[in-house]
This record gives C-alpha cells, structure tokens and sequence, in this order.
C-alpha cells in the first residue's frame, strides 16, 4: 500500500532529503521560482520531533540571467540564513541533476549564484543514489599566525567567508571538544560571534589531516565543509601540507586542492536520502 | 516539479512520520505483511542524519484472525523492540486510519494486538492531519510506598508493562532531570537494567500534574505515555487526584482515566507529518 496524503489535510510540499558527511539537508528544487525559503519554513520542517529533521533546509531558485544553472540558498535549523556550505551545495547540486534540472556527465559541471558569488560546481562520480562533486569555496585568507607552529602546535584564523580558528595540536580523538569548542570559539571570535573552531592534527599518511570540528550555534558536528578548507588552508600556510590535502573527520573525508590563484575546491560525497510531503498549516506546536 | 526517484536508485521504500506531544515515529502500514521490522532497517531509517529521523520505526502488519484491526510493533532507533508505547500506538493507530486500513468515526475504535497484550484504541476528533485518541494501556501495578508522600515527597514504583519511578517533589522545571534521571533509574532498577524516571508535582488545576521524564537508554524526553499512566496510578494511590488526570509536560498534555477494573485508558494528540519515500540498499556508512 502506497502512502497518500488523505482529504482533509490542508495542502502539502514535496521536499527531498540529502546528506553530505552526516550534514543532513532538505532540499526544495523550485527552479520556477514558486516557493520562498522562510525561516518560518525551515524552522517547520527542519525540527527534528515535529518535522522531517535536518540541519538545513535548501533552496534551487531560478538563477538570473547570466548564464548560472540555479541560484543557491539555505536556511539553517533555526531559521537563520547561511552564505555558503560546502556539504549543502553538493547537495543541492545533486538533486538538482536527480530532478532532471541540470545535466553534467563525469567531468562537466555548471556554475551556482550563492550569497558568497558564483561558485562552479564540478561532477566526478554519479550512480546509484550517490555522488561526488568538487566544488569551488572561494579563497580563504589566513591571519593571526603567531608563530607557534614550530613546536607542532598553533593556531590560525581563517576566513572561508565564515570565520574559523584552526588549532593544530595533539590527536583530535583525545581533544575535550565539547568544553575547549566554545571557550576557543568566544576568544577568537569576541567581536563577530563567535567562529568555528577546527582541532586539527597532521596525517596519519602524507598530505592528510584528522580534525574534529566545532561549529558556532551548533556545537561538535561530523564534518564541515568550509572548516576543512579552513583546516587545509592553515597546514599549507604553516608548509606541512601541499595543495592536496584530504581531511579526514568523522563523518567521513572530504579533499581540499588550493590552487595557485589562491582559490580552494572542495571534493565530497552526496547521498539521496529520498522523497518527501509534508502537511502545510499545522507545523506543530513547540514547547 | 514534484521529487521522484531517478533511475539508478536501488528500489525504495515507502513510509509516513507522525509524532505524538513531540514523540516522532516513521511507519509502515503493512497490513499484507510484506515487509519485516529488522534492527537494521530501522537503524537506517531512524538515524536522524543519514535517514529520515525518527525515535523509532512502527510497522501495522496483518492481525491474526483473532479480530483485531491490525498487529503493532515497535523498534526504537537502536534497533531494539519496544513491547509498547502510547503515543506510539496512537501514531500507528491514525496512520492505519489515514491509509484506509481501518473504518472509525468519532467514539468508535478497533482493538489492536501489541506484544503486551490486546489494546482498544477509540477516536475521540480527527480531521485536518490531527487527531485525538484513547488507547487502553493495561493494569499499572504500584509497588514501593514508603510512606514518606505525606510531607508532599514521596516515590512509587509503578509496572506500566515497563519500569517507572515516580517522583513527587517540587516544580519539575526547578528539577535537575539530566542529573538526577540516570542516578533514580540506577538505584530503582538495578537489577533490571534502569526505569523510567517521571518528576511530578500537583497541578496547575484539580486532578492536574505536571511533569518531566527521564527515559533510560533515552534521556529526557519531551513526553511519555507509559509514565503518564505511571504518574496518574502513583498519584492516585496516594490519594492525592481522582480517576481522571491530566498529566501536563513539556511536549503538551495527555489524559489518563483509571478504570475500576484497574486499566488505564490513556488519551491524547497525534500529527501526520507527512510521507516519505526512502533509497534503500546503501543505509550510509556511520561514523
């Protein structure tokens, strides 16, 4: 038996679900421009006891007319707006190519408008309900160096168009994330917010790193694009890395190139979850 | 454009969420008896990043011929199988009813065959994606007065199916629940793996209480119907409210009556979510 939505249910919105790394998105493709992206809309469906649950919730748009496949934009569980998220774009790619709104063969890609300017988005594998895309991130810009890192330990503030700390230290797996995330976070970031903070340690082979990262409004999560920029960024401004890294977290691994125009890419999976409605109207009531 | 799932996907599986007072489930009406209720497949498709999310996975399979509506079972995001929960059954009970499978308007019902036993399930309103229903939730058998309830503190064990302790204390929002839960559920169930840890104090109104849960295995919970039931039975030996309760917590407000014949007829909200297709054969890779 399949499920219907029965009389009586007041309107409903067919939405798809992706993740990218346990960064967990749905996705709304409305390429004709009919639906708005309100916080109101995603703090409904993002809730994760009273809606479907996910970390955000991402729009296809209609791109203007020059010459991008769509325009990208994500609100966040809370309602707030997001920039850019590495994991959310190669989603939303991704079921922009699923739904037939985009066509790219391994190789070939096409350009996005986020709120961070154009981004090109690049297809490496596809089938099977996964992907693996590359991404362009834009340039970070490291400051803060203070000069530690000879001993194997310092830190760095990156900005990825969201600020990072990345500290390199000793094993992430032994790092107390939980308490050092937001003491580190506040301290760097006392003017903005708040940054993200990546604790980040060299290997295990050549060219790779391990990180565990914090993020600012959310805490520990199982991976972060714009952080493994970050992360990648820092290690190659320190000399300890070339300009392919991959990143190991806990989610999985994602691969950063930077490349010598001082631009970064992004490489990570994506993977459908599936289709869904959900009824309109009634968003439930929070405590 | 309406989501679909792209060629190349390997076969997918069709499911509905509702959630009761912030309780979510995904659920298989099945009432063919097609599918199987694995550990493994609702391990999946509970996880809240890499599936749809839910606390657990509810299946309506085929009823023996014994006159019951349909047959209930429950496996917790775990994977483990749950022997019963309301506000699981009346999830379970207004999908059958969404999809069909079952014929009850207002004050009419059908019995269900749970692993605890047969349940009478009534409607009580419907309509709209909502509705409001009354299972009956067996005999709460009370244990371990230590006659300290008469300063206004006291504690009971309650078997509502599961373990339960009640605690009659202070305002439950004053109450340290994280702290508190785990070391009450050791101490009361130390030789059956932990209870169920319900805060309760008297009021607002007459015949009302108000409470915070701490499920073991879970932590605290937005509401729980078994310690609803647990809550009213206790309170009621006590003396200190009528057969009819309503027990108010942070997710919203049940109704327990207390039978003559000793069982418990629990009353209280459901909510369509929505329905959902899911890719299956690559449940992702946890970390």
């Amino acid at each position: 038996m399949g499920p219907t939505d029965p009389a009586g249910v007041p309107g409903s919105l067919s939405l798809l679900k992706y993740e990218g790394l346990g960064n967990d998105f749905l996705v709304m493709v409305d390429l004709e421009g009919e639906r708005e992206l309100t916080a109101e809309l995603a703090r409904a469906v993002c809730d994760r006891h009273r809606g479907w649950g996910a970390d955000g919730l991402l729009r296809a748009g209609p791109a203007p007319a020059s010459g991008e496949a769509f325009a990208f934009s994500l609100r966040n569980a809370d309602g707030s707006e997001a920039e850019m998220s590495g994991n959310g774009l190669r989603c939303l790619a991704h079921a922009v190519l699923d739904e037939g709104g985009a066509v790219a063969g391994p190789g070939e890609g096409f350009d996005v408008l986020t709120p961070a300017g154009r981004r090109r988005v690049t297809v490496r594998r596809r089938g099977a309900g996964e992907a693996w895309m590359s991404t362009e991130m834009g340039r970070p810009r490291v400051s803060g160096d203070d000069g530690r890192c000879n001993v194997g330990h310092g830190q760095l503030l990156v900005d990825v168009g969201n600020p990072h700390l990345v500290v390199l230290g000793p094993d992430p797996s032994t790092v107390d994330v939980a308490g050092l995330g937001p003491v580190l976070s506040a301290q760097a970031g006392a003017l903005t917010g708040g940054v993200n903070v990546e604790f980040v340690a060299l290997g295990p082979g050549r060219d790779e790193l391990t990180m565990r990262v914090w993020e600012r409004g959310v805490g520990e999560t199982e991976a972060c694009g714009t952080g493994s920029v970050a992360a990648a960024a820092a290690l190659a401004h320190w000399g300890r890395v070339g300009p392919k890294v991959t990143v190991h977290q806990p989610g999985g691994a994602a691969e950063v190139e930077l490349r010598p125009d001082g631009g970064a890419v992004l490489t990570g999976p994506s993977r459908r979850i599936g289709s869904c409605t959900t009824v309109l109207g009634k968003p439930g009531e929070r405590r």
